[in-house]
């Protein structure tokens, strides 16, 4: 697997666009994603009970249309809570796209993330489509322009692609994402789109998706709210040309593995570029009894308000830490473990076998200050693992979100 | 049932006494309560894995003693994550304690607050116990020494106390807690102590606390993470010569509610103090289709980030309110919801039938600038309902929590 510059456009016969259409003040605000012939889909949504109009859209149309050829996407407007009319405005958008691209609604997948309750402004959603259709390009800047006007409060544009050889062929694998506020597991206000190249079943891309996201998208928290909107879709053309993958094909598991790379980078940046973050926090739970106890365990750590102020004070506090982990729910012996924080200036350990160690403040406090800090946890019950991210709880988290709709 | 001035001494035969020993710089750290006679008693203690030794040792006194006299807290020190040695501490506080007041350590009930994972300073201890059991007090003082001297962050000391009639004779519940950091729903460091002069058998003392913590600390959230020191103490010594109370007793009605008064007063009261908070606010979800229910969908708002972030910037934004019901894991029906704000200076109506309704920003805004805000969910799809309370994430959250143990 080569990592390669580009986004969702790297995939062959995937071109983008994004376009400047009004929904919000000068900056760009509608994406569209085209591939030149038909795609196998799959996606993953909000497990939110309020799901907002283009949730419930998509969802039709993964359980119904065997192919999609695109995806249009709007910020600025969640199209969220708005009932009867967010659906049929949801619907229009598909019949826009469809129309400017002579496909059918049915082929056309729609993410709306902004502002929750607003009805959407037709209108621009209306010429921006027009707009978009006509500027599509299936270059490096077509994709970084639809990486734009995805985004709400995100800071930078998150795209990743990677390149990979099967059958002697190569295959490519691209993908945008916008995240910021509301990111934590089970999916947050959070856009991730995935293009590839290569030729891959419905049913098997969706298993795959599926498995993906446990250790990408939901091992990441900013904030602990669960979106209305969250929507993973990924798009495989087969315009590679190589033949069916599944877990029966000898290149596989190179596919898979770089499948998974592209969703955990995206995940990655969605918390890099968490609201009001300073911090880039990774926690590293080891020794944990099966699996599912050291996800939970790692999640429980980066979710918790008292770990993210602690780091962005810099303080070594520890016993947050370990009563995050006391009050997951998951089981582990408290008196087996030993905690490390580690950044580039160095490691410390803090704890051993539950109990708290003499350890050198100053030092402690250095690697703290870092921008990247891991926080290591080695339990000794067993030898499952599993790594969460998240960022640190600012003044500048607490500004934004309490700014944001004002 | 009347509402009167006191604390954990309003009950007959309680004394208590507040002092400072030195685990804390210059403020009060120790607290003492004594009965005259033995108590039947009842704990709630902590759901985190992670327990603090004097957890570990009331909840052996409540399996095994069938009475207690005294309650030993102190603050500074949590007393957790000290392995071995934390054990042996707290049984010698309980020693210390047994030993000045004539008792046996098996009658002395242990709580600890403050740091994790320190040692307990056992010198300052020692000569804690001596001064505290040397002024013991049945009175309104010797209450607000032991009220003082459990706080940590805490800003203002919590004690409540009610008196009702039964069989003729008057009865009270008294009580003092504190708060502060980390509360959430299942307990949080959060220490509560109940003293009544009533007569009520210990098995039956334990289901009428289970029974009441569920609607009272339960429903209350400052920042969601949950301490491995939290505890519920009640303590009874039949003082009154009121007959044994059960729920077979015609006063057991209104000992139950005066009860239950005492324990939401002072949930209420550590909210209210909760770190940096600057708003109070209470969540009303009405017309569940069960309690529970209720209960689920009235504390996933309260605490929300985003949810507290938006009342802290005064923002009507009920988007979020309806997002967090959604995660909640509660089922209901988005489309049938009624949102309203209500504090001093006036009502709105947000949201009907799941619908935004146009609503006066303005007044809005005045509503939500109050320092007590309620925030009314109407469900229609049942009779019951439930409240929770908590307080918005402020600045001033970020900085005590991120300079705490430094």
């Amino acid at each position: 697997m080569k990592i390669i510059d580009g986004g969702i456009t790297a995939s062959l016969g995937f071109s983008a666009a994004g376009v400047y259409c009004g929904i919000k003040k000068r900056k760009k605000d509608l994406a569209l994603v085209v591939s030149d012939r038909p795609c196998t889909f799959a996606g993953s949504f909000t497990t939110n009970v309020v799901k907002a109009a283009p949730v419930v859209w998509d969802q039709q149309i993964v359980a119904s249309s065997p192919t999609v050829r695109s995806i249009l996407v709007n910020s600025g407007n969640a199209n969220a809570c708005t009932a009867a009319q967010g659906d049929e405005d949801c619907k229009t958008m598909a019949c826009l796209a469809a129309e400017a691209l002579g496909i059918t609604a049915e082929e056309v997948l729609v993410c709306s993330t902004g502002v929750i309750g607003v009805p959407m402004p037709m209108e621009p959603i209306r010429e921006g489509v027009a707009l978009a259709s006509g500027v599509l390009a299936a270059t490096r800047e077509g994709a970084s322009d639809a990486a734009t006007a995805i985004c709400t409060t995100d800071t930078f544009t998150k795209e990743v692609a990677v390149s990979l050889e099967i059958d002697g062929l190569p295959i490519h694998i691209g993908g945008m994402a916008k995240g910021s506020g509301m990111i934590h597991p089970n999916m947050a206000t959070m856009l991730s789109f995935i293009t590839t190249d290569a030729t891959i079943e419905k049913g098997e891309l969706q298993k795959l998706l599926g498995s993906s996201i446990v250790d990408s998208y939901n091992m990441i928290s900013v904030d602990g709210d669960t979106s209305t909107n969250d929507t993973v879709l990924v798009l495989a053309n087969g315009a590679s040309g190589s033949s069916p993958l599944s877990p029966a094909h000898p290149g596989w598991e190179a596919f898979k593995r770089a499948f998974e790379y592209v969703h955990t980078a995206l995940a990655k940046l969605i918390v890099r570029d968490g609201e009001g973050a300073g911090k880039f926090l990774e926690v590293i739970v080891e020794g944990a009894k099966d699996k599912e106890s050291a996800r939970t365990l790692a999640r429980s750590i980066i979710s918790s308000n008292l770990v993210k102020t602690a780091f962005f004070g810099a303080d070594a506090n520890w016993g947050r830490i370990l009563c995050a982990m006391g009050y997951s729910g998951a089981a582990f012996d408290p008196l087996k473990v030993d905690l490390y924080f580690i950044s580039e200036k160095g490691q410390v350990q803090v704890v051993e076998g539950g109990v708290p160690l003499a350890f050198d403040e100053h030092l402690a406090r250095a690697i703290l200050m870092e921008r990247e800090v891991i926080t290591r946890a080695v339990l000794r019950d067993g030898d499952a693992e599993a790594t969460a991210w998240g960022c640190d709880l600012s003044y500048e988290y607490v500004r934004i979100n309490g700014e944001y709709r004002s």
